[in-house]
């Protein structure tokens, strides 16, 4: 049966570079990290003598149970490959999406901190988030984040 | 300041498709649909007269809040854009983990519904998760998807 969440994960080209960003520009706190060079990983990821380094990463406290709702940021050191098409058109790519509190304060804070937008942070007109704000960016491996101010439910 | 999760988000080419498969096989429950054509959507995503076809999907009761856990399929009508390669070894990829509480039981009743998995199931022998059982498949579209047992805690 179906629990939750366990987590969701990204392939990144350089793990500390990750951590970096997902700590000081996203906000996050790290939680963990590990490297798998074993049997059980190898059959797991479906590649000979893979080698993986591994940081599991929360949002605050009320998420630091194990229970799920990390985020995993993988680095392959073995396999090495080349970083795939991320463009948010193609079926298979993916994205994570963040809510602030205050998206044109974050904005302009990760703006100063070399972040590349896709948009400043546009009013949703329309939808079950009509009355919200959101935009979209990209961490260091050009993978899309968005960040979402929820519409006031005054 | 950084508040939750809003949601995390694959590109899908058959929207329905996808729906049923998250929610027939994987056993999520489909929350809200809408479609999206207008030109705040357009900025958004960065594509000129984008139209999205859009899901979401939650674990349970637990997890309807709007403050996020939500996965979210998104079907680009336009632009009509070619898969991506979801190798998890290349650096863009995505994947995503769910707590099962029996992972032999889940395992074979997807293998009976046709799902395509990596390895069965594997005995996670190193690591913060050891004790745990794990294995990756895949969706309609190549996204690699897991199934977990967590350790015993007895």
């Amino acid at each position: 049966m179906l629990i939750s969440y366990w987590h969701f994960s990204f392939t990144v080209a350089d793990i500390q570079r990750s951590v970096d960003f997902y700590t000081n520009v996203i906000g996050m706190e790290l939680v963990h990290t590990q490297e798998q060079q074993n049997e059980y990983t190898s059959r797991l990821v479906a590649y000979e003598n893979a080698h993986l380094k591994v940081a599991q990463l929360s949002i605050g406290a009320m998420n630091q149970a194990r229970s799920g709702h990390l985020l995993e940021l993988v680095e392959y050191v073995n396999p090495h490959c080349e970083p795939t098409d991320t463009a948010t058109c193609r079926p298979g790519s993916a994205h994570l999406a963040f809510q602030v509190d205050d998206i044109h304060t974050t904005y302009e804070r990760m703006k100063s901190q070399g972040v590349r937008f896709k948009s400043p942070p546009n009013a949703i007109t329309a939808g079950i988030n009509k009355g919200g704000f959101t935009c979209y960016f990209l961490d260091p491996d050009d993978i899309t984040l968005e960040i979402i101010q929820a519409p006031s439910r005054n």
